[in-house]
């Protein structure tokens, strides 16, 4: 079995070629011949990807509606480099787990968005799921900007299961609600920790909720009492590396 | 000369009304009869704002494009009601000033997600640009879900003028740039604070750049060297409030 990702446009091209794929082509309709181009190709090179030369009919029907300004990363994953599930993967992890959870967001914009703040942030993980809300479409690869050739993804079918497990890994699931009893600032996040928020209109679900060690909220000062979900996330995932960095710096005594 | 203000959809109308607008309509086309559009006739009759059924081709036409769900609120500023300048504005202040400096941002819904988590993080004001970057558009406005009806927003067309301005009224301008020399997290910023951020690709333009006493960076420990620009701003909003909190908490011995 083959799963391929889609990398549209020349910044989340850049970035899915940085990243080493070991297994992927670059295409371009040949439409510009400019220094931007040139430091793609430059990129596949020296990644060792192949480089195609093909229709802009071809490009917008890989594409299938996402803007590529003449440029796509495919990269295709085979089933022998199928990497270790999640459970592997944290017990895995030299430094202190930080995983973002999406549960069931909706829109591909706020998925990208996410994941790009997750990247930034360093996570070391992002869970999906792989029933409820949004997949990895094309469109929010692009939003992405090149964030998903760095990030570990794991798409999870049993929600409570992968729940329960990350707690007997010991990790801390913060559950993200306007109304949580508890200010995000008050939260330990240097232990291990799995951020979770929900979706756009309805927050955590009922399952999720009922699993999570916190509830915590962003205090929120003024007028409008919710935030945009790619907001919230980074919000809480850079409090987390606020938190790390002070504690660190505490322990080494600089 | 009047200016309108369009809020297309349940939640930016909702929250629109609820701002107990002095000059306003509700516009709808009748097609549903349901407990939520219900709630909005309540409040746009306790709120004395009129109420006017018009065609889906009218809806349409008004919102240009914007979804709106069949439901649009239309708010006219007459210029006897024109809000006093960002000086006397800032000068009749009682709290510490916050201000959000939008520096040409190009995407209205990056603009919308801005004004949304400036009006949740309680800023005092919002300046936008009169001549660079996105305008206060329906779209900006839509995503902005209700936030324009309890911000105030200046636009300003003598932009070194502005930042001078703050200066002298006080507040120390604090660019963000993934590059700055020092972390957010090692700013004050619970001094008078202008909070600004530039455009998506290419930050600070440099007449602001010259202007800030401090640039700013979110750490990004992660393999991902920018933030989506809503996302930036409210990292580092909700720092602000989360020292604004900590030192209000010392101040009271809480």
């Amino acid at each position: 079995m083959e799963k391929e990702k889609l990398f549209c446009g020349f910044h989340a091209a850049r970035n899915a070629l940085r990243s080493c794929p070991s297994n992927g082509e670059l295409l371009h309709d040949g439409r510009r011949d400019d220094a931007r181009l040139g430091a793609l190709l430059d990129l596949a090179a020296r990644a060792g990807v192949p480089v195609r030369l093909v229709s802009r009919e071809e490009l917008n029907r890989v594409a299938v509606g996402v803007r590529h300004q003449g440029v796509i990363v495919r990269l295709i994953r085979v089933d022998s480099e199928r990497p270790a599930g999640l459970p592997e993967y944290i017990d895995g992890l030299a430094e202190t787990p930080l995983i973002l959870v999406l549960d069931a967001i909706q829109d591909p914009h706020n998925l990208g968005a996410c994941l790009r703040s997750a990247a930034a942030a360093g996570v070391h993980g992002v869970v999906l799921s792989q029933n409820k809300g949004c997949s990895l479409t094309p469109s929010a690869i692009r939003v992405a900007a090149g964030a998903v050739s760095h990030l570990r993804i794991f798409e999870e079918s049993n929600w409570t299961r992968l729940l329960k497990m990350l707690k007997q890994k010991g990790l801390w699931l913060i559950g993200a609600d306007a109304f949580g009893d508890q200010s995000v600032f008050d939260v330990d996040l240097t232990e291990p920790t799995a951020i979770i928020v929900g979706s756009e209109d309805s927050g955590l679900r009922q399952v999720t909720r009922g699993q999570c060690d916190r509830i915590a909220r962003i205090p929120l000062p003024g007028r409008i009492d919710s935030l945009n979900v790619s907001v919230a996330a980074g919000v809480m995932l850079f409090e987390a590396v606020r938190q790390r960095t002070v504690s660190q710096s505490l322990q080494t005594g600089s």
